[in-house]
């Protein structure tokens, strides 16, 4: 199931992508009489009946049902929380030597990350105002897991069933906001804070032969800018959920960050976004996410 | 006011502390024809006149709607966001120079934070689980301020106004995992996560006279710890606002910690706490909040 959250008038909607567009999940399912939660996050907590529901309403797929081209949202357009983890390392290591340091051994031993801003979400297509406090902003190519059950002490035997799905990460990133704000040793905070792009869609384990064999690419004006593969990732999404259930539960809708793909940012590539790009992030099997880069006109 | 969250059945209330309980401001409201929103991040958002209402039930305060002795619960028990800044700069020099550092110019020059989490809160007498990965746990005695209007660009005329009150903030911390992990300069994360204390009530601007100019103290198995005061704030909560909301907005109902206050914690005192104690923090207008450390037996 490759699952988006799609505008309806002054309200969302869950849906799936489909041959034509998008499967209208809540009418398919009131004409089949299987009803299906109303929101992403209600989906992902009902569990497998709802999953498996939705599965039977996407293979049955009545045409009235399907709306050719709403605009979508985010998939999880307000996510319980978002975790940027680092799962992937190279990129770790050339950012740091940039700035004259070496990657920590930790990094290695377990599952380092921090807490972004769950609540400041750019779904595919938002335009993305560019921070007026900034004069260095950048993409960052990642790819997110989203939790689907919640639990405590995740073991390795069972640790793939608790991936809900996959989706796009752009890890949005004011390089001159940010350096400054890393030297206090709380993380990035305010640096990537403003803004956190996620979707199109929320791709099911059932989409893809090799989760660890997918490219991803970054675009910037239509210019391939990234090429990289989720395989070069040190961590594998299960490592990270067991760390991260060590301690107390990680939730179903939760979301985690993998962390930037090897050249997956203008800092790595000494190249640099303006106001009025377009950048698109690609991963084989889940779609793309575009954003325009505006300025910034609140307040 | 003195806004509280209570347990009623399966479900939670909100009220307001008074002489002999707490006010039930569901039941005084429609008592009064004067209905109340059912949730503090509701209360909240609903804004002045809402506020002004329930400030018109406190002072009417009918007997019949005083619960002698509810469970009080985290007066927000799930805080949309939960951030904790630099605010008090004596603790993070003492803290600092024990690991060999300095504190970092730019804890002076901006509002330096990290996003805390905000799913896993602690209220008033719940039972702290010490983390089974962890021999070191410790408390942190700061404050927060909870924020009433949702606004992006505060300025220093109004930013008071955007305080909807203070509350108790405890920063549990578990010491042996936080360490290692902030050695690769992303944040406090698995060090801090697993828990944050907040309570017990929040207490609104009219119930001071001079809100920085409140002693804060902290009480382990009853001994004094901790005694400071929140007039030693380097950055005051208006400075936390404006900067919080430079970039993008800050919202109601958003809970702002203000970091540690001076030997505000075990790590500076050079003690340690053990499954079993007491942990009371106290601040002076608030009240006290009081959890218990147990074993974790999750899992």
């Amino acid at each position: 199931m490759r699952l988006v959250t799609f505008e309806f008038g002054n309200d969302e909607k869950i849906g799936a992508l489909v041959d034509g567009g998008v499967l209208d999940l809540a009418s398919a399912g009131t004409r089949a009489n299987r009803p299906v939660p109303d929101s992403m996050q209600a989906l992902i907590e009902a569990g497998d009946r709802a999953w498996d529901n939705v599965r039977a309403l996407i293979a049955d797929c009545p045409a009235e049902d399907v709306v050719e081209s709403p605009k979508l949202l985010s998939p999880l357009p307000r996510p319980i929380r978002l975790r940027d983890a680092s799962l992937f390392h190279e990129h770790m290591e050339i950012a740091l030597g940039k700035i004259g340091k070496t990657m920590h051994e930790e990094f290695r031993r377990q599952i380092i990350y921090y807490n972004a801003n769950h609540l400041d979400i750019y779904g595919p297509e938002a335009e993305l105002p560019w921070p007026a406090r900034s004069n260095w902003i950048d993409y960052e190519l990642e790819w997110a897991c989203v939790v689907g059950r919640t639990a405590t002490h995740i073991t390795p035997d069972t640790a793939r069933d608790h991936i809900f799905g996959l989706t796009i990460f752009n890890d949005w990133s004011a390089r001159d906001l940010q350096l400054p704000f890393m030297e206090c040793g709380l993380g990035p905070g305010g640096g990537k804070d403003f803004a956190n792009g996620l979707g199109p869609c929320i791709a099911t384990l059932d989409e893809f032969d090799d989760i660890y064999d997918l490219a991803m690419t970054a675009r910037i004006n239509g210019e391939e800018w990234t090429r990289g593969t989720t395989g070069s990732m040190f961590h594998k999404w299960e490592d990270a959920l067991i760390g991260l259930s060590a301690d107390y539960p990680i939730r179903a809708g939760e979301i985690i960050g993998s962390g930037t793909v090897l050249s997956g940012c203008g800092f790595e590539l000494d190249r640099k976004l303006a106001i009025g790009d377009l950048v698109e992030l690609e991963i084989e099997g889940i779609g793309a996410l575009r954003n325009r880069i505006i300025a910034d006109n609140r307040g």
